[in-house]
């Protein structure tokens, strides 16, 4: 029997209190004369958001019985490297944004030095997280965590996905192309969310891959829903400008497929991630969901 | 016999050398469609530079007889860090520098985007080499050095050290507080540099600490001569503009203590830095020519 997307709220927002009760914890404490770039820090990861891949996390962990705390841990890591990836992109020189949900981006409440250094400490944070003993008691998962993350971040991920996205604007950009820039800007972090449950959890092979397989596509049926709201989103609901996208001449899932066809592509996206979750039993009644969630949400 | 300074450029001029073509064999190549930032990262890194970080890994190695590759690689995370952190402290919003070493700034070279981008690059691909197994055959030990060097490079290290020197301009500061600032700023991650090589050779706690002693008391000496070179060196020598930290009203050992008490101040730190390396035999020359080094280099 599928869970209920009443049950997927509750399950998202225990999710969230969770991860920001970790965070909170985890995080420097502002404390001496460097005490500024605590506060950035804090205010950016408490800022808010859905808290989507510590939830990822949480769930794909639940597959193999890992340690809630470690869960936790790991999902605190990719929450702060999602939010240093947020801090920067809204940089002047970057996507140039004052609004970040519905509150003033990190460079406008303090100032753009202030924002460079916060990214800088978050994203060096994580990995003190994944490397410190608390995360798990193997010193070989706690490194392979490491490893991967820095994988999914760097120059080949996350990093190389945000230059693509700078240097395509106002370019025409292909399926393919646009494609390879979400799975970069986006999916790479998304897949290790899922990754990471595998990894702390010491699974088969054969489950990791199945949960990366899922992640990549529900990552892109993400994405893709996230262009069709940057369309047809409200700004208030949203808390973030919205027409952006068209605005700075990007192209994106919608300007080249057009509005029914991304929306097809993001439902054909979310039938086959749940489908390459057919190893598992019930216990994955909520990724299964999150699939669905991702091309239905609203904000 | 102490080595001569002869013998000692010999030795940095060699660790140089490895550790750049170290670098060459392990950063990323310009591919895809974000080749642009892999382009950014090889362009910083080879701007040049002492490369002192490395040397210092690789001499504190040598004492435990660590395997040469594994040093070059931890030495490649390092300089990874601090050329990071050179790139984004030159952004216009930091220190707002046109040239390093001689050649135009990333952001000048290509645009600031990019340069925060490869900076943020440099800093995860450090974690990257570090976790990979060529980098040491035991997890404990690679996840150790991840730990140690995000610590060092985080909002209590490097990182709170910039956000110091930010926040100071322009204000009254004891010498106190700038010991602090360039404790965190510079000495953390030359504190990590000489401990990376006893972590890699599972010294004893006694002499890992006497190497942390050391490179802290080296650390300051090496900051303090670098004060004294901004207000005497020769721009051309030193690649740099100099006389930036009195322009920008930036309080400094020499702004605090004058030229005379600076130098005394390093001269004695140099030797006590030197006192330090005491339970080491004379595979340690090397080091103590360092804290020699530091305090009378000219460029």
């Amino acid at each position: 029997m599928p869970v209920s997307p009443q049950q997927f709220d509750i399950a998202i927002d225990e999710a969230r209190a969770a991860v920001e009760a970790t965070l909170d914890a985890l995080l420097p404490r502002p404390d001496g004369p460097e005490a500024r770039v605590a506060e950035a820090m804090r205010y950016a990861i408490m800022a808010g958001g859905k808290r989507f891949r510590p939830f990822l996390v949480c769930e794909s962990a639940g597959l193999f019985g890992v340690h809630k705390g470690a869960a936790l841990r790991a999902a605190a890591a990719i929450e702060c490297v999602h939010t240093y990836s947020l801090v920067h992109d809204d940089l002047p020189c970057m996507d140039d944004d004052d609004l970040r949900r519905g509150l003033p981006t990190v460079h406008r409440k303090f100032d753009e030095a202030t924002a460079v250094l916060a990214g800088d400490a978050l994203l060096t944070f994580a990995f003190e997280i994944l490397a410190d003993r608390d995360t798990h008691e193997l010193a070989e998962v706690r490194v392979d965590l490491v490893r991967r993350l820095a994988l999914a971040s760097g120059a080949h991920g996350m990093v190389g996905g945000q230059m693509i996205d700078l240097a395509s604007e106002g370019k025409a950009v292909d399926i393919g192309a646009i494609t390879r820039l979400q799975q970069l800007k986006t999916g790479a972090l998304i897949a290790f969310s899922c990754e990471a449950g595998a990894v702390l959890g010491r699974a088969p092979r054969e489950r990791r891959h199945a949960l990366r397989a899922y992640a990549h596509d529900m990552g892109l049926a993400f994405q893709i829903a996230d262009d069709l709201l940057d369309v047809e989103g409200e700004a208030a609901a949203l808390g973030k400008a919205t027409g952006k996208d068209a605005e700075a001449g990007k192209a994106t899932f919608v300007s080249i497929l057009g509005v029914e066809r991304a929306r097809d592509q993001a439902r054909m996206l979310s039938e086959q991630a749940i489908q390459h979750l057919d190893l598992f039993d019930e216990k994955a009644d909520l990724l299964r969901q999150a699939a669905r969630f991702v091309i239905n949400r609203r904000v």
